[in-house]
């Protein structure tokens, strides 16, 4: 079954090493630093070479394949997810983090065949940590099984979302009114680690029992969504619906009785898909 | 001058290399908890046992000095800071990540004479970093000298904080007002790792450009103050006057501009003293 893509799922490790290699070489180095569209949406020179690499790396071995990414999204290319085999690529998910050497910072590829991911790799590149994951075959870091908590109880859990400025005052609102939410339940903690990748990888191992985000991207989700559901967590929409990779909306959670709670917990706000051409 | 404490230092380095084994060893085990006030509040076996192997391999050394430790404190020990060389100990800094397996998980230790603190050691269990300075020899992470990022734009930077569930309605408001401030101004972003100790010594590398918390005890920032300061950082009280290790209140930045800044635009709340007996 899912063996058909191996050949895939291994060249894909074998590429983000060296993506990830080429970010851990650049965390040593000052960061010339550009501006995108805010200063919170940082975009760096080794953002786009990391984009670059991976994909020429991929499209000399598979050259028919389809490619949506980060860098090329923003210069201009469509993010439409076509029955075409598609690498979904984030060179560098935690851009923020990147900058100030925060130390959550990944490269993220999750690979889709017919509109479903087929396998995902994220690595965490300053903990040097290989996540893997291919439907039907388990979830694993650097090699080894993983797990969610499994956790039930979401009064014993430990949360992870985002913390942003929004441009929109209502989102910004909603977005404060729903840490409010999640804090006064009460829950063990809320955390803000600055990489959805990561924060989906910590949720597949057992770190965090649940991750609620609302205007997060296709390309950093793709790689993550199936390391949890293979590490036996739940991946939904934020209104408890099933999980739409192009909605920019996401819960993933140890078990569906924490992922429904926070579901009906958090207020949604608008925030577009990444096929409607906007963002 | 300082390297009368050399001696000290270097014993320490040894004890919280050794406590650091412990609490990696008990992070692949299964853990116990045990409640102690609230759901956010927890404390395990293993930090009650990394306590007494700390302050009991140093008393055996050095039987005339006296200890503040954070589980000792719990118990009913005082919490007063005298002239005497006082070992100030957090054995696990941040309990609930350690519970999770939430990578941010530190052993910290402050040295204090006559009050003054003469070196500081914090090691990230997770990440395997020793951070280590002594007064007027500078800092370091893993023998290598560290230092703060030296950002002064605090639009620029990138702040950590907490964000716990507080049982105080008004502390609770305050705590997101405060957040709501900092991520408006605006900032790259706000991040909550979940260690004090780690924390302080995330902006004292350049990883982080400021840290605020209001409840913090002494043996949360013992340790870190020092390594802040001696990476050319900035460590004053949240109302912008000079920083008081007793007095529950922290804001550690990467320059005197960034600090002033946040201590204006945070609203205080009242959080009690350490060495006021209450806690």
């Amino acid at each position: 079954m899912a063996d058909v893509w191996k050949e895939c799922t291994d060249y894909c490790v074998e590429v983000v090493k060296h993506a990830g290699q080429v970010i851990r070489e650049a965390l040593q180095k000052d960061i010339n630093v550009m501006e995108k569209s805010s200063p919170v949406d940082l975009v760096t020179e080794t953002d786009q070479r990391v984009e670059q690499l991976i994909i020429s790396s991929i499209k000399e071995k598979f050259p028919t394949h389809s490619f949506i990414g980060e860098e090329s999204v923003a210069a201009g290319a469509p993010s439409v997810l076509t029955d075409n085999p598609t690498w979904i690529i984030d060179p560098i998910d935690g851009t923020t983090n990147f900058v100030h050497r925060f130390p959550f910072v990944s490269v993220s590829v999750g690979f889709a065949v017919k509109q479903e991911i087929e396998f995902g790799i994220v690595y965490s590149c300053a903990e040097d940590k290989m996540y893997t994951a291919r439907r039907g075959g388990g979830a694993f870091c650097n090699g080894e099984p993983i797990n969610v908590s499994q956790q039930e109880d979401i009064s014993q859990s430990l949360v992870l979302t985002e913390m942003g400025f929004k441009k929109n005052p209502e989102h910004f609102k909603t977005m404060l009114r729903n840490i409010n939410a999640i804090l006064t339940i009460p829950v063990h903690g809320i955390r803000c680690p600055g990489s959805a990748a990561v924060n989906m990888c910590l949720v597949a191992c057992g770190s965090a029992d649940a991750y609620y985000h609302m205007g997060i991207h296709c390309w950093d989700m793709a790689g993550g969504a199936v390391i949890v559901t293979e590490a036996g967590g739940v991946v939904m929409d934020v209104s408890g619906g099933p999980f739409d990779l192009m909605s920019r909306r996401l819960i993933v959670a140890s078990s569906r009785k924490i992922a429904e709670r926070i579901s009906k917990e958090i207020k949604e706000f608008e925030v577009g898909r990444d096929d409607a051409g906007g963002q």
